[in-house]
Order: structure tokens, then sequence, then C-alpha cells
């Protein structure tokens, strides 16, 4: 059986007259979007035009909800209630299912951003309140996350889940990541990231830094579009899976129920 | 045929810890609310709460799209181009429609708020971009307004349109409201506009400034609660229409297509 | 000797439309103004009606700074780090020093609002901060706070300090607060709070919950506009200590150097 | 005697994570900056970063106030009154004066940003607004415009006066720029800009787009960072002045008194 993948990057994350990152560079390569929906960037005429251009191009949408902190791009913890998270969740993804709707799609997933994407895989409070808020607004919504909390309560809801592939940090022999505060946390060098996510998708293994090979899950690769280095190494990675026979395609054409 | 009345006022227009009017009062009168989307006014939790109380009590929940001006509370015109408008609507309807479909409702109604409220009646390039967002995300979607360019975009794209009746201002005798810089444009006496509301509900007519009776469509009334004044003046009215033999009830539920 | 001391409280919390707490009302009873300088309240309008109706009365200015967090009015911790803090903080004061330039006056405190106030308490890294700052923009700004880093970071520096008396709150009998979570800790009566005010002024001791007298530094007394109630109690303080001959007079007017 | 001049270029237009321009390779350039103080662009991190690099490297400061419109970036005319104008500009200069005083300097100049900016040069209320808050704010501030409204109210109030020299636009022969709206009205050409700007600085002169010799004042030049070949030619505008003996240095250190 062929074996498919998605490749999926963070857009439409500029604000008024600012940008960040190449999304029209990135449009040639993702088949889906984590586009930002106005609380950490994004504002109604880039979230227009970012859905727009994924609709032109069969790039699946996605809601990349934040914490509302523009000025600190959703990095920073807040120390919000988990109904606060619920609303404000809520908010950002119904807006984006207006510019879905007006141009014809659908919002298919919500991946959480920053410094909400980390906690809700580790707080369940977060992790619920996230869960609740999509399957309330669409239950056939897919979430993006990483193994944790927030894959955990998903799944426990009926949503489908799509597991966000890591290759470029390194990992421990139990399968955990390697702190970012420790040498060689973060791979830099292009050709063994591309060859880490090939591997990851073709085999669903990764090495640890003590060489163990360790089973992995990737239902979507990220990759990123801030720098002329991160798209030529996007396009690296959609060029190494292809030669792998590995299919691209938007995770909500072939994703299986959890 | 008995008549029929909707009554309607601005709902969650508070923002953090800040709060304006006497919602909980208002919400024993009301059939419908204009519900601040967070841009004028509003946050996602007030959104949150306001939503779940109008699901309580039954009363319809209506959209109050503003320009992007939370400290010029939507009365500044900022110049904004029509795709602007069509986005930033697109926008606050969109994040309203998630609320109520998580309390299991939908938005019934939108009447854009402020400024943007006043240049719609008379810019046709605003009428139709809020039109447009209007009948993409909903063609069930009721427009509020006076009569202008967005009542008569609305009905020509197909859309019900609810006509708010103004009881409050003085009238010349071609129908049109007179001046608010002139003496008498605005009527402050209570006793005066209950008679002059109910009336213009049964009768269809209000009296100009000369005493020329004007005939005049009202689907909905604007109530204010604003003040403690202004809520019993809300009660006063409610009683009045009803001691008339008016039924009051939520315009979604008896208005026909224009 | 007289007994001399400032009555303060938080002024121009208001943003764009909406305002909170009895400005006018207050501004007969104090002799000192925390001013909200725009981060978690205010702006520029109501900083220059602020600072204006300050002068005309003769009450003094002081810069009442916060995290940037308009929608948690300030009391959400940001987890930012000091240098931040001391960038926030300068910004604003510097700002209100615009206002006080003015109108021919000059700020005259400094008091750190919300979660800011609670933390500097207890991070020495905010606690420089906010002192670094403000001894960089005037060394003859006085600090207001309760005792804790902030008030030891500016003694250290040289500036002095206006210690902040808390009537309305229980004490343990070794001088600390109350938990907040623990029953009894706010103090609700109006007259108990005007007498043990009176007393920590006059005497310079508060009694704890099992009766034990502390001794007790104060040399500004903090009240509170948000509700009629509130300005009436603030007017019984004030009767209070006039009437056991304090006087009552601006904190620049008369605190020595720390 | 040696003719000199001036350098200024906006810088610090960032906000939160986002950039604009690259201050860095222009603080090469520079003997004038214009700091976005928070309200189009800036924040407090930025304005402290730019300020200190200003410091070190004996650039000139100068405020960029402008209306309060970060998504618009200033370039939207928010139908403001004069008075909230005044304030406006107020804290903004403030805000910038305390990054100075902290790092042992001073604002020399005030530059209306944007729509500000044009509308400074021709509203009369707008330009006595925000020469009354610098007076009032420093005395010895600096007014950069061009010649119009602004220039004439800062002069009258005996504040000395920058006219900001334009030579990458085409001029008709009574001294008039032409409407952008027309062909060439904007010269794109760097070395004709180069050549023009060198111009109108030894000699004092700009051809118009007929070939007339227009006389025009010139104190300081606008140059852009925005993009590599605005740097470029930035450098060139240098290059080409030194070249021509004129003595490039901030306005503060010689400007006389209008």
């Amino acid at each position: 059986m062929t074996r498919r993948i998605d490749l999926v990057a963070d857009l439409g994350e500029g604000f008024g007259a600012w940008r960040m990152g190449d999304d029209a560079a990135l449009l040639d390569i993702l088949t889906s979007a984590n586009i930002a929906c106005g609380f950490h960037a994004g504002d109604p005429q880039i979230m227009d035009e970012t859905v727009r251009s994924c609709v032109q191009r069969g790039v699946g949408i996605g809601a990349h909800p934040s914490f509302p902190d523009r000025q600190g791009f959703g990095r920073r913890d807040m120390g919000l209630t988990a109904d606060e998270v619920r609303a404000d969740v809520l908010y950002q993804i119904g807006a984006l299912q207006a510019f879905a709707a007006f141009h014809g799609a659908r919002v298919a997933h919500v991946a959480p951003h920053g410094r909400l994407g980390n906690l809700v895989a580790v707080r369940e409070d977060y992790a619920d309140a996230v869960t609740a808020a999509a399957r309330r607004l669409d239950p056939e919504l897919i979430i993006l996350a990483q193994d944790g909390m927030l894959a955990d309560a998903a799944r426990a809801a009926g949503l489908r889940v799509g597991i966000v592939g890591i290759a470029d940090r390194a990992y421990e022999d139990d399968g955990t990541l390697v702190r970012r505060s420790e040498p060689g946390a973060v791979i830099h060098d292009a050709e063994e990231i591309r060859r880490r996510t090939v591997r990851m998708v073709v085999d669903g293994v990764i090495e640890s830094r003590n060489g163990v090979l360790i089973p992995v899950t990737c239902d979507t690769v990220l990759v990123h579009g801030d720098t002329a280095g991160a798209v030529a190494l996007a396009q690296e990675i959609r060029r190494g899976l292809e030669a792998a026979g590995v299919e691209i395609a938007p995770l909500a054409d072939w994703l299986e129920p959890s």
C-alpha cells in the first residue's frame, strides 16, 4: 500500500503592513496550511487572501488559534482559564470558517499555535477546551497535534487526529525529545533533516541520538517558510518524499478515524 | 390579523473588565439582541456569556459587526475599502456563529454598528460588501437596517430585511429624520416615545414635527439599556405594545421574505 | 508632632467609551492619584483629562504602570523578562510625564498596578527594573509600594518610598496578610475599615485576627471608587482621619528620604 | 561656507516579532532617525533598542508620532479632533523621551508619520496641536516637515524647523509636487535620485519636469531602508553628498532658529 503524507506549514502570519515568511513559495509545496486567525498574527484581509490562495491550489485549510497575544506572537503563557481558552478557540475557528465558507470551502483542521500548542499537550483542561470547541463546531474537524493530552482528548471525543511528525529534533531512546537546552537538541543540517523525514514517513521510525530506532507516527510533516533556506529545505523534503514513492495529499482526503 | 413586532437592543458591549449597559435587565425585555463581535466592543468571554443568555431566554442572536476601532467604539470613519469591510464583517459574523453553534443556536440577523451602520445606508459599495458577506455565510440571515442602500442591496440579493423603527427622533413631513443639529431632533420624553412607538407599530404611522402623519415600516424597535431610565423606558415600550395587543416575538420566527 | 498622611486611589481607568470608578467624586477626597498609563487602562484623552483635573485640585500625579494587558486589566502574569518590564515601565512613565509637563506639573510617584504590583514585591529582577526606570527618569520620583522587594530596591537606589497601608485585610500575628483564600481575609465592614485605618495612621498599629497589635508603617492609604459604597467609605476615612487631627497632604510635600 | 545636511530615515517600525526595513544598515548611513512610538509601529523593546543604537552611533533621536492605527500603519485618516491629536502626540513624544533619558540622551526632533504627516501640512488645527505639544514638552525640539501649515505654526511658536527635501518626486514649474496619480510623479531611477539630491543640497535647486530650475530648501534628506535597493541608494546618496563636499551632521548640531 502506498504511504501517504500531508505537508503543512504556518501561513498568513503577517499583520497589517507586516509580513512573515514566504507564503507564496510555500503554497506550491504544501497540502495543508495552519492559518493564523488574528490573535497572534493575521487580520481579516490576510485571512481572506490566504484562504483564497489555499482554495485555488487545493491546499487544506486549518485554523491556527492562539492565546490573544499579538505583541508576544502567542509565545507567552497568559495564565488563562480553560473556559477562556475554549471561548478564544471558538472565536478564532469561527472567524476562519467564515472565510472558508465565503470561498466555497471548509476548515479541515485545527492546530493550536505557539504556547497554546505546547500547553494543550500537557494540560488536560486546555486539551478538553480545544476539543470541546472543535467538536461542537464541526465533528469532521481534524485535530493536528503531537502525541499528548490534546491528541488523547480528541480521540476520546471521536475526532480524527493528525499526528505531526518532528524530524529536526533529536530523540532520547525512550522516544521523548531531547530537551532544547541540551546541545544537539535541534538538528540544523538540511540534508539530515530530509533523510530523517523520509525515513520517518516511509519506515515509521526515527533514530535516537544513541542510534536506537524508535517507532513514530506521522500523518503530517511541519515545514517552515521563514527564511530562504527553510523554503528550499521544504522543497527538498517534498522531493525526497516523492522520490521515495510517498503520495503527498491533504490530510482531510485520506486520514482515517482514530 | 395580530400585529407582530421584534424588540432589539445592543448587548455584550463590554470589553475585558469594562461593562456598558444593563444587559441582564434588557434580556427580560428583548426578543432579539445585536451582539458586539470584538471589533468595537465584546471579547470572546463576553460573547460566550451573552450568546448563552440569549439562548436560555429565547432571545434571537444577531451579529453587530463594526469597523475595527475599539478605542473609538466603532464611531469613526476609518476610510476602509469595501473589500476590507467585507473581510471585517465575515470575520465578525463567523466568530459569533461559532458561539451560537456551541450553544446549539444560529445567528439570526446582522445589524452593522455605529459608523459602519450609518455608512451602509448611503454607500453602495459598503452595502454590497455586507450583503455579500452575509449571503455567502447563510442565506437565512436577516439584515437589520433602516431604509437605505443596505436594505435595498439585501432585498436584491434575496435576503430578508428587518426594518428598524425609530420613535425617538423627530420627522420632517417628507418622512426623513430631522437633522441631529436642529433643536428638537431627538425626543427625550419617555411617555412620548412610548406613545409614538405604539402608534408606529400598531398603525404604521409616525407624526412629523408639523403634525403630518407619515407611513413607516417597522419590523423591530431598537431600545437602549445604557441608563436606568433607558431600561425603564424599554419596559414601558414593551408593556405599551402588549397592552395594544401587539405580539412581541423574535424576528426570525415570523419575518416574511422581502 | 502632627501625624501626616496621603490619600491615594487609582484614577483614569477607563478606555475609549468605557469608564471605571467615580473619578470626579474621588478627586474631592484624594491627595494623590495613581493614573493608568494606557497599558491596562487609560488612553491619551483620559490621561490628559485626569492630569488636568489633578493639577486643578492640587492632587499629586502618580504613574500606575502595568503589564501590557488591556483585556486582562493588567491582572495576568505574562511571563515578561525584567528587561521587558523596564522598557514597559519607562514607556508608561514617560507618557504620563508628557501630560504632567503640558499641564505645568510633574509626575510625583510611581505605583505599579495589578499583577505587576504583586510581583515587584517578590521578584527582585522586576523590582530592580522598575527602580532603574524610575531613577533614570527622575531621582525625585517616589515609589509607592507595600513592604517588599520594590521598597527595598528603591531605598537602596536612594529613591523615596511611600508605604501603602492596608486596613481592609486581616493580619496574622507575624504581620503578614491572611491569605485571600481564607475566610475573613478581606474586611468588608465600612465602620471597621475606617477605625482600623485611623488607628493604623495615628498609632502605627493594626490588630491581628488574634488580637495582637502589630506595628505597621503607612505613608499613604489606598481608597477605592468603584462603587457608591466605596466612595462613601473613602469620605468616611478622610473624615475619620481629620477628626483624629491627622494632616492630609500630598506625599511629595512631606515624605522624607528613606 | 560648507554646506551642511542631515540624513534621516524611519527606524524602529517593527512590532513584536515583526520587523520592517534594515535598521542596522541604515544606522551606518544616517545622522537622524524618526523612531516609531508604538502607535503605528514600534513597541517598548524596539524603542529601547533603537534609541540605544542611535545613542551609540551619535544618530539624532526623533519622535515619529502617528494616529493610533497599528493595523493600518498610520496611513488612515481616523477623523480625530485636534485635541485628540494633541493628546496622542504628547503621549508618544513623552514615551520616547523616557527612552532617550534612560540612555543619557534627548529627543531632538518630532516628525509626524503617515497620514498625520500629510494632514499637518494642510490642517491648521492639527498643525497647532502638534506644535503646542512639542513646545510645552521641550522648546528645543525641532519640527521636521515639508513646507506647509506645520512648518508655519512651528516657526510662529519659536520652534526650529527642519525642512525635509524631496528628491524622488517630480515637480511642477511652480514648485509643487506632481500628483501621485500622474505618470512620472515618482522617480525610481537611483542614479537620477542621487543626482537630484546632491543638486538640491548643494545648489538649492531642483529641476521641474519641464526643465525649470526651482529654488528649494532642504535641511534633511529622507532616505529609506525597506528594500536592499533602498539601502544601497541611501549609501549612494551619502557618498554623493560627501563627494560634493557637503558636511553630513545631525540637525540638532547646526540648525539655526527659524
